[in-house]
Protein backbone atom coordinates (compact mmCIF):
# COMPACT_ATOMS: atom_id res chain seq x y z
CA UNK A 1 0.00 0.00 0.00
CA UNK A 2 1.45 3.57 -0.63
CA UNK A 3 1.46 6.18 1.52
CA UNK A 4 -0.92 8.07 -0.90
CA UNK A 5 -3.52 4.80 -0.32
CA UNK A 6 -3.02 5.09 3.72
CA UNK A 7 -3.39 8.92 3.35
CA UNK A 8 -6.78 8.57 1.36
CA UNK A 9 -7.80 5.71 3.41
CA UNK A 10 -7.04 7.78 6.85
CA UNK A 11 -9.03 10.90 5.50
CA UNK A 12 -12.45 8.14 4.41
CA UNK A 13 -11.73 7.12 8.54
CA UNK A 14 -11.67 10.02 9.74
CA UNK A 15 -15.02 11.35 7.42
CA UNK A 16 -16.12 8.04 8.96
CA UNK A 17 -15.91 8.68 11.93
CA UNK A 18 -17.40 12.39 11.86
CA UNK A 19 -20.20 10.96 10.28
CA UNK A 20 -20.93 8.64 13.27
CA UNK A 21 -20.65 11.47 16.05
CA UNK A 22 -22.97 13.60 14.18
CA UNK A 23 -25.53 10.45 14.06
CA UNK A 24 -24.65 10.18 17.62
CA UNK A 25 -25.27 13.98 18.07
CA UNK A 26 -28.73 13.67 16.12
CA UNK A 27 -30.10 10.33 18.10
CA UNK A 28 -28.64 12.05 21.84
CA UNK A 29 -30.99 14.86 20.74
CA UNK A 30 -33.68 12.46 20.13
CA UNK A 31 -33.43 10.81 23.62
CA UNK A 32 -33.32 14.07 25.09
CA UNK A 33 -36.90 15.30 23.67
CA UNK A 34 -38.35 11.82 24.14
CA UNK A 35 -37.71 12.36 27.83
CA UNK A 36 -38.63 16.22 27.75
CA UNK A 37 -41.85 15.67 25.65
CA UNK A 38 -43.43 13.14 27.86
CA UNK A 39 -42.01 15.23 31.37
CA UNK A 40 -43.63 18.59 29.93
CA UNK A 41 -46.29 16.99 28.07
CA UNK A 42 -45.29 19.08 24.67
CA UNK A 43 -46.84 17.51 21.65
CA UNK A 44 -44.27 19.56 19.55
CA UNK A 45 -41.46 18.00 20.96
CA UNK A 46 -42.59 14.52 19.98
CA UNK A 47 -42.71 15.52 16.35
CA UNK A 48 -39.07 17.00 16.58
CA UNK A 49 -38.22 13.10 17.53
CA UNK A 50 -40.15 11.80 14.82
CA UNK A 51 -38.60 14.55 12.58
CA UNK A 52 -34.67 13.32 13.64
CA UNK A 53 -35.51 9.86 12.80
CA UNK A 54 -35.76 11.06 9.21
CA UNK A 55 -32.20 12.59 9.45
CA UNK A 56 -31.13 9.36 11.74
CA UNK A 57 -32.56 6.94 9.34
CA UNK A 58 -30.70 8.75 6.30
CA UNK A 59 -27.45 9.40 7.81
CA UNK A 60 -27.85 5.49 8.56
CA UNK A 61 -28.26 4.36 5.16
CA UNK A 62 -25.22 6.65 3.91
CA UNK A 63 -23.07 5.73 6.45
CA UNK A 64 -23.98 1.67 5.66
CA UNK A 65 -23.24 2.44 2.06
CA UNK A 66 -19.88 4.07 2.57
CA UNK A 67 -18.75 1.61 4.71
CA UNK A 68 -19.11 -1.35 2.12
CA UNK A 69 -17.76 0.92 -0.61
CA UNK A 70 -14.53 1.35 1.98
CA UNK A 71 -13.99 -2.16 2.54
CA UNK A 72 -15.04 -2.47 -1.23
CA UNK A 73 -12.29 -0.16 -2.86
CA UNK A 74 -9.62 0.10 0.40
CA UNK A 75 -9.34 -3.76 1.55
CA UNK A 76 -8.66 -2.55 4.92
CA UNK A 77 -6.42 -4.40 7.39
CA UNK A 78 -5.87 -4.59 10.80
CA UNK A 79 -6.10 -1.81 12.44
CA UNK A 80 -8.74 -0.30 9.65
CA UNK A 81 -10.40 -2.85 9.72
CA UNK A 82 -11.17 -3.57 13.16
CA UNK A 83 -11.86 0.70 12.77
CA UNK A 84 -14.61 -0.15 9.79
CA UNK A 85 -16.31 -3.54 11.99
CA UNK A 86 -16.89 -1.59 14.74
CA UNK A 87 -18.40 1.35 12.81
CA UNK A 88 -20.41 -0.78 11.38
CA UNK A 89 -21.77 -2.31 15.34
CA UNK A 90 -21.57 1.48 16.67
CA UNK A 91 -23.97 2.68 13.62
CA UNK A 92 -26.22 -0.57 15.03
CA UNK A 93 -26.70 0.82 17.98
CA UNK A 94 -26.98 4.13 17.19
CA UNK A 95 -30.27 2.98 15.01
CA UNK A 96 -32.17 0.93 17.87
CA UNK A 97 -31.28 4.16 20.29
CA UNK A 98 -33.45 6.22 17.64
CA UNK A 99 -35.87 3.79 17.91
CA UNK A 100 -36.05 3.31 21.61
CA UNK A 101 -36.49 7.32 21.51
CA UNK A 102 -39.35 7.56 18.83
CA UNK A 103 -40.94 4.33 21.10
CA UNK A 104 -40.60 6.53 23.96
CA UNK A 105 -42.12 9.65 22.42
CA UNK A 106 -44.77 7.87 20.75
CA UNK A 107 -46.52 7.07 24.16
CA UNK A 108 -47.01 10.62 24.87
CA UNK A 109 -50.89 10.65 23.69
CA UNK A 110 -51.27 8.05 26.23
CA UNK A 111 -49.71 9.79 28.90
CA UNK A 112 -50.76 13.39 28.32
CA UNK A 113 -53.69 13.46 30.76
CA UNK A 114 -51.59 11.46 33.74
CA UNK A 115 -50.35 12.60 37.43
CA UNK A 116 -47.05 14.65 36.47
CA UNK A 117 -46.18 12.53 39.94
CA UNK A 118 -46.20 9.51 37.99
CA UNK A 119 -44.24 10.61 34.53
CA UNK A 120 -42.12 12.09 37.33
CA UNK A 121 -40.77 8.14 38.04
CA UNK A 122 -39.16 8.75 35.01
CA UNK A 123 -36.86 12.18 35.33
CA UNK A 124 -33.46 9.78 36.89
CA UNK A 125 -33.78 6.88 34.68
CA UNK A 126 -33.99 8.93 31.46
CA UNK A 127 -31.14 11.65 32.68
CA UNK A 128 -29.33 8.13 33.17
CA UNK A 129 -29.84 7.23 30.00
CA UNK A 130 -28.89 10.29 28.22
CA UNK A 131 -25.85 10.60 30.09
CA UNK A 132 -24.42 7.28 29.56
CA UNK A 133 -25.04 8.59 25.66
CA UNK A 134 -23.54 11.48 25.80
CA UNK A 135 -20.22 9.96 27.60
CA UNK A 136 -19.89 7.20 25.12
CA UNK A 137 -20.02 9.60 22.20
CA UNK A 138 -17.19 11.70 24.33
CA UNK A 139 -15.55 8.62 24.66
CA UNK A 140 -15.64 7.64 21.06
CA UNK A 141 -14.40 11.12 19.91
CA UNK A 142 -11.06 10.73 22.20
CA UNK A 143 -10.66 7.14 21.89
CA UNK A 144 -10.11 6.66 25.82
CA UNK A 145 -9.92 2.80 26.81
CA UNK A 146 -10.07 4.16 30.57
CA UNK A 147 -13.39 6.16 29.81
CA UNK A 148 -14.59 3.23 27.84
CA UNK A 149 -14.48 0.60 30.62
CA UNK A 150 -16.18 3.71 32.96
CA UNK A 151 -19.08 3.52 30.95
CA UNK A 152 -19.08 -0.51 30.06
CA UNK A 153 -19.48 -0.87 34.17
CA UNK A 154 -22.17 1.23 33.90
CA UNK A 155 -24.71 -1.24 33.11
CA UNK A 156 -25.36 -2.27 36.85
CA UNK A 157 -26.28 1.34 37.50
CA UNK A 158 -28.69 0.97 34.62
CA UNK A 159 -30.14 -1.90 35.84
CA UNK A 160 -30.54 -0.48 39.32
CA UNK A 161 -32.41 2.28 38.29
CA UNK A 162 -34.25 0.70 36.05
CA UNK A 163 -35.36 -2.07 38.92
CA UNK A 164 -36.15 1.24 41.53
CA UNK A 165 -38.32 2.47 38.39
CA UNK A 166 -40.31 -0.90 38.06
CA UNK A 167 -41.01 -1.15 41.86
CA UNK A 168 -42.20 1.96 42.22
CA UNK A 169 -44.84 1.66 39.09
CA UNK A 170 -45.85 -1.37 40.40
CA UNK A 171 -46.52 0.52 43.73
CA UNK A 172 -48.77 3.53 42.06
CA UNK A 173 -50.83 0.63 39.89
CA UNK A 174 -51.40 -1.30 42.91
CA UNK A 175 -52.00 2.33 45.12
CA UNK A 176 -54.97 2.76 42.15
CA UNK A 177 -55.92 0.72 39.43
CA UNK A 178 -56.73 4.22 37.53
CA UNK A 179 -53.16 4.09 37.46
CA UNK A 180 -52.14 0.77 35.68
CA UNK A 181 -52.62 2.27 31.89
CA UNK A 182 -50.20 4.98 32.10
CA UNK A 183 -47.73 3.22 34.53
CA UNK A 184 -47.56 0.02 32.09
CA UNK A 185 -46.70 2.46 29.25
CA UNK A 186 -44.25 4.20 31.87
CA UNK A 187 -42.70 0.62 32.27
CA UNK A 188 -42.15 -0.03 28.93
CA UNK A 189 -40.37 3.83 29.13
CA UNK A 190 -38.34 2.53 31.83
CA UNK A 191 -36.90 -0.74 30.05
CA UNK A 192 -36.56 1.82 26.79
CA UNK A 193 -34.27 4.08 29.00
CA UNK A 194 -32.37 1.23 30.19
CA UNK A 195 -31.73 -0.54 26.81
CA UNK A 196 -30.46 3.02 25.73
CA UNK A 197 -28.10 2.82 28.51
CA UNK A 198 -27.45 -0.85 27.62
CA UNK A 199 -26.21 0.38 24.11
CA UNK A 200 -24.16 3.05 25.27
CA UNK A 201 -22.27 0.17 27.02
CA UNK A 202 -22.35 -1.98 23.78
CA UNK A 203 -20.72 1.06 21.81
CA UNK A 204 -18.31 1.30 25.33
CA UNK A 205 -17.44 -1.78 24.59
CA UNK A 206 -16.90 -1.60 20.83
CA UNK A 207 -14.34 1.19 21.27
CA UNK A 208 -12.37 -0.77 24.41
CA UNK A 209 -12.03 -3.65 21.27
CA UNK A 210 -11.14 -1.08 19.00
CA UNK A 211 -8.35 0.46 21.11
CA UNK A 212 -7.32 -3.08 22.90
CA UNK A 213 -8.16 -5.71 20.01
CA UNK A 214 -9.54 -7.23 22.71
CA UNK A 215 -13.12 -7.25 24.56
CA UNK A 216 -12.85 -5.90 28.60
CA UNK A 217 -12.01 -8.82 30.73
CA UNK A 218 -14.66 -10.75 32.66
CA UNK A 219 -18.43 -10.92 31.78
CA UNK A 220 -20.28 -7.39 31.83
CA UNK A 221 -21.62 -6.46 35.32
CA UNK A 222 -25.62 -7.27 35.68
CA UNK A 223 -27.79 -6.77 38.80
CA UNK A 224 -31.71 -6.64 36.82
CA UNK A 225 -33.51 -8.38 39.01
CA UNK A 226 -36.98 -7.45 38.50
CA UNK A 227 -37.09 -10.47 36.25
CA UNK A 228 -37.07 -12.63 39.52
CA UNK B 1 -8.41 -13.12 -8.37
CA UNK B 2 -7.98 -17.06 -9.36
CA UNK B 3 -10.19 -19.57 -9.27
CA UNK B 4 -8.55 -21.23 -6.79
CA UNK B 5 -9.52 -18.27 -4.72
CA UNK B 6 -12.93 -17.71 -5.75
CA UNK B 7 -13.25 -21.23 -5.35
CA UNK B 8 -11.59 -20.81 -1.36
CA UNK B 9 -13.90 -17.92 -0.74
CA UNK B 10 -16.87 -19.84 -1.90
CA UNK B 11 -16.08 -22.27 0.33
CA UNK B 12 -15.72 -20.20 3.29
CA UNK B 13 -19.11 -18.43 2.41
CA UNK B 14 -20.78 -21.56 2.73
CA UNK B 15 -19.29 -22.66 5.90
CA UNK B 16 -19.99 -18.93 7.26
CA UNK B 17 -23.82 -19.55 5.73
CA UNK B 18 -23.76 -22.87 7.68
CA UNK B 19 -22.42 -21.34 11.28
CA UNK B 20 -25.21 -18.95 11.02
CA UNK B 21 -27.97 -21.18 10.23
CA UNK B 22 -26.84 -23.29 13.54
CA UNK B 23 -26.75 -20.03 15.19
CA UNK B 24 -30.52 -19.41 13.62
CA UNK B 25 -31.63 -22.99 14.95
CA UNK B 26 -29.99 -22.26 18.84
CA UNK B 27 -31.62 -19.07 18.72
CA UNK B 28 -35.21 -20.76 17.43
CA UNK B 29 -34.83 -23.35 20.30
CA UNK B 30 -34.06 -20.81 22.83
CA UNK B 31 -37.52 -19.07 21.52
CA UNK B 32 -39.43 -22.19 21.59
CA UNK B 33 -38.32 -23.04 24.82
CA UNK B 34 -38.45 -19.20 26.79
CA UNK B 35 -42.39 -19.83 25.99
CA UNK B 36 -42.73 -23.42 26.82
CA UNK B 37 -41.28 -22.64 30.00
CA UNK B 38 -43.58 -20.31 30.98
CA UNK B 39 -46.37 -21.96 29.47
CA UNK B 40 -45.76 -25.55 31.46
CA UNK B 41 -44.25 -23.43 34.20
CA UNK B 42 -40.91 -25.47 33.56
CA UNK B 43 -38.15 -24.52 35.50
CA UNK B 44 -35.47 -27.29 33.62
CA UNK B 45 -36.81 -24.93 30.33
CA UNK B 46 -35.30 -22.21 31.69
CA UNK B 47 -32.13 -23.43 32.48
CA UNK B 48 -32.59 -24.85 28.70
CA UNK B 49 -32.58 -21.02 27.78
CA UNK B 50 -29.92 -20.30 29.83
CA UNK B 51 -27.20 -22.83 28.87
CA UNK B 52 -28.17 -22.18 25.35
CA UNK B 53 -27.46 -18.72 25.50
CA UNK B 54 -23.32 -19.74 25.64
CA UNK B 55 -23.58 -21.69 22.97
CA UNK B 56 -25.07 -18.65 20.94
CA UNK B 57 -22.76 -16.12 22.43
CA UNK B 58 -19.96 -18.56 21.67
CA UNK B 59 -21.00 -18.98 18.03
CA UNK B 60 -21.76 -15.43 17.56
CA UNK B 61 -17.90 -14.33 18.75
CA UNK B 62 -16.72 -17.51 16.52
CA UNK B 63 -18.59 -16.00 13.63
CA UNK B 64 -17.81 -12.63 14.05
CA UNK B 65 -14.07 -13.31 14.31
CA UNK B 66 -14.75 -15.45 11.32
CA UNK B 67 -16.23 -12.73 9.63
CA UNK B 68 -13.17 -10.16 9.88
CA UNK B 69 -10.72 -12.84 9.02
CA UNK B 70 -12.41 -13.32 5.47
CA UNK B 71 -12.28 -9.75 4.85
CA UNK B 72 -8.76 -9.03 5.95
CA UNK B 73 -7.92 -12.36 3.91
CA UNK B 74 -10.23 -12.22 0.72
CA UNK B 75 -10.87 -8.71 0.14
CA UNK B 76 -14.09 -9.70 -1.28
CA UNK B 77 -16.68 -7.14 -3.50
CA UNK B 78 -19.70 -6.79 -4.96
CA UNK B 79 -21.96 -9.58 -4.29
CA UNK B 80 -19.55 -11.43 -2.26
CA UNK B 81 -18.84 -8.67 0.01
CA UNK B 82 -22.52 -7.83 0.14
CA UNK B 83 -22.94 -11.27 1.71
CA UNK B 84 -20.58 -10.53 4.31
CA UNK B 85 -22.04 -7.37 5.25
CA UNK B 86 -25.12 -9.08 5.65
CA UNK B 87 -24.13 -11.62 7.26
CA UNK B 88 -22.44 -9.40 10.24
CA UNK B 89 -26.29 -7.83 10.26
CA UNK B 90 -28.25 -10.95 10.89
CA UNK B 91 -25.32 -12.32 13.12
CA UNK B 92 -26.43 -8.98 15.31
CA UNK B 93 -30.50 -9.46 14.92
CA UNK B 94 -30.00 -13.32 16.20
CA UNK B 95 -28.21 -12.05 18.90
CA UNK B 96 -30.60 -10.17 20.01
CA UNK B 97 -33.17 -12.71 19.82
CA UNK B 98 -31.18 -14.78 22.09
CA UNK B 99 -31.43 -11.84 24.39
CA UNK B 100 -34.90 -11.36 23.98
CA UNK B 101 -35.63 -15.06 24.78
CA UNK B 102 -33.59 -14.94 27.91
CA UNK B 103 -35.36 -11.88 29.19
CA UNK B 104 -38.47 -13.81 28.93
CA UNK B 105 -37.66 -16.91 30.08
CA UNK B 106 -35.77 -14.67 33.10
CA UNK B 107 -39.60 -14.07 34.20
CA UNK B 108 -40.49 -17.58 35.08
CA UNK B 109 -40.28 -16.94 38.24
CA UNK B 110 -42.29 -14.12 38.32
CA UNK B 111 -44.82 -16.07 36.55
CA UNK B 112 -44.85 -19.78 38.02
CA UNK B 113 -47.71 -18.79 40.68
CA UNK B 114 -49.96 -17.28 38.07
CA UNK B 115 -53.24 -18.06 36.35
CA UNK B 116 -52.63 -19.71 33.21
CA UNK B 117 -55.51 -18.12 31.69
CA UNK B 118 -53.07 -15.08 31.83
CA UNK B 119 -50.65 -16.54 30.91
CA UNK B 120 -52.33 -18.21 27.81
CA UNK B 121 -52.41 -14.64 26.67
CA UNK B 122 -49.12 -15.23 25.39
CA UNK B 123 -49.99 -17.93 22.94
CA UNK B 124 -50.89 -16.57 19.52
CA UNK B 125 -48.01 -13.76 19.62
CA UNK B 126 -45.36 -16.75 21.07
CA UNK B 127 -46.18 -18.77 18.08
CA UNK B 128 -46.29 -15.90 15.87
CA UNK B 129 -42.19 -14.75 16.93
CA UNK B 130 -41.76 -18.47 16.56
CA UNK B 131 -42.89 -19.02 13.26
CA UNK B 132 -41.68 -15.83 11.94
CA UNK B 133 -38.10 -16.84 13.07
CA UNK B 134 -38.58 -20.51 11.57
CA UNK B 135 -39.98 -18.80 8.13
CA UNK B 136 -37.46 -16.32 7.89
CA UNK B 137 -34.22 -18.92 8.59
CA UNK B 138 -35.95 -21.36 5.98
CA UNK B 139 -35.73 -18.20 3.46
CA UNK B 140 -32.16 -17.63 4.67
CA UNK B 141 -31.27 -21.39 3.52
CA UNK B 142 -32.59 -20.52 -0.05
CA UNK B 143 -32.02 -17.28 -0.40
CA UNK B 144 -35.73 -16.74 -1.74
CA UNK B 145 -36.34 -12.97 -2.49
CA UNK B 146 -40.19 -13.65 -2.86
CA UNK B 147 -40.08 -15.79 0.51
CA UNK B 148 -38.57 -12.76 1.89
CA UNK B 149 -40.92 -10.30 1.12
CA UNK B 150 -44.02 -12.23 2.52
CA UNK B 151 -41.95 -12.25 6.07
CA UNK B 152 -41.05 -8.76 5.69
CA UNK B 153 -44.99 -7.65 5.30
CA UNK B 154 -45.82 -9.85 8.07
CA UNK B 155 -44.39 -6.64 10.19
CA UNK B 156 -48.31 -5.41 10.17
CA UNK B 157 -49.23 -8.57 11.92
CA UNK B 158 -46.67 -8.87 14.58
CA UNK B 159 -48.09 -5.27 16.26
CA UNK B 160 -51.54 -6.83 15.81
CA UNK B 161 -51.02 -9.37 17.71
CA UNK B 162 -49.03 -6.88 20.37
CA UNK B 163 -51.99 -5.11 20.28
CA UNK B 164 -54.46 -7.60 21.06
CA UNK B 165 -52.44 -9.17 23.75
CA UNK B 166 -51.72 -6.02 25.24
CA UNK B 167 -55.15 -5.04 25.45
CA UNK B 168 -55.81 -7.93 26.82
CA UNK B 169 -53.11 -7.45 29.72
CA UNK B 170 -54.97 -4.23 30.56
CA UNK B 171 -58.45 -5.84 31.08
CA UNK B 172 -57.02 -8.40 33.45
CA UNK B 173 -55.15 -5.88 35.91
CA UNK B 174 -58.17 -3.46 35.80
CA UNK B 175 -60.05 -6.62 36.88
CA UNK B 176 -57.97 -7.89 39.34
CA UNK B 177 -55.28 -5.15 41.05
CA UNK B 178 -53.88 -8.90 41.88
CA UNK B 179 -53.23 -9.45 38.33
CA UNK B 180 -50.87 -6.46 38.07
CA UNK B 181 -47.66 -7.72 38.67
CA UNK B 182 -47.70 -10.77 36.26
CA UNK B 183 -49.88 -9.07 33.58
CA UNK B 184 -46.76 -6.26 33.45
CA UNK B 185 -44.06 -8.79 33.16
CA UNK B 186 -46.76 -10.42 30.58
CA UNK B 187 -46.77 -7.13 28.77
CA UNK B 188 -43.22 -7.26 28.43
CA UNK B 189 -42.95 -10.66 27.44
CA UNK B 190 -45.53 -9.85 24.55
CA UNK B 191 -43.14 -6.90 23.77
CA UNK B 192 -40.08 -9.63 23.47
CA UNK B 193 -42.03 -11.69 20.88
CA UNK B 194 -43.01 -8.86 19.01
CA UNK B 195 -39.38 -7.51 19.17
CA UNK B 196 -38.29 -10.94 17.84
CA UNK B 197 -41.01 -10.94 15.03
CA UNK B 198 -39.44 -7.74 14.15
CA UNK B 199 -35.93 -8.95 13.76
CA UNK B 200 -37.07 -12.00 11.67
CA UNK B 201 -38.47 -8.84 9.38
CA UNK B 202 -34.89 -7.07 9.63
CA UNK B 203 -33.29 -10.70 8.33
CA UNK B 204 -35.77 -11.31 5.51
CA UNK B 205 -34.79 -7.58 4.54
CA UNK B 206 -31.19 -8.16 4.59
CA UNK B 207 -31.88 -11.31 2.77
CA UNK B 208 -34.44 -9.22 0.10
CA UNK B 209 -30.50 -6.64 -0.13
CA UNK B 210 -28.47 -9.36 -0.52
CA UNK B 211 -30.13 -11.12 -3.32
CA UNK B 212 -31.33 -8.16 -5.13
CA UNK B 213 -29.03 -5.58 -3.89
CA UNK B 214 -31.55 -2.99 -2.93
CA UNK B 215 -34.08 -2.59 0.08
CA UNK B 216 -37.46 -3.37 -0.60
CA UNK B 217 -39.20 -0.72 -1.96
CA UNK B 218 -41.57 1.32 0.89
CA UNK B 219 -41.71 1.81 4.43
CA UNK B 220 -42.21 -1.38 5.96
CA UNK B 221 -45.39 -1.49 7.45
CA UNK B 222 -46.38 -0.56 10.89
CA UNK B 223 -49.14 -0.59 13.06
CA UNK B 224 -48.33 -0.55 16.17
CA UNK B 225 -50.99 1.68 18.27
CA UNK B 226 -50.88 0.81 22.01
CA UNK B 227 -48.17 4.04 22.21
CA UNK B 228 -51.37 6.05 20.62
Amino acid sequence: MTEHTLTAFDSELAELRSLIEGMGTAVLLQVWAASAALQQSDAGLVEQVIQKDHTVESLFREIDEKVIRMVAKRQPMARDLREIMVAIKILSDLERIGDLAENTAMRYVALAEVNSRLVDVLIPIGEMAERGLRQVLQVFHVNDTKAALAVWECDVTHDEFYNSSFCLLLTYMLENPRNIAACTHLAFVAKNMECIGDHATNIAENIFYLVEGKAPAGPRPKRDTTAL
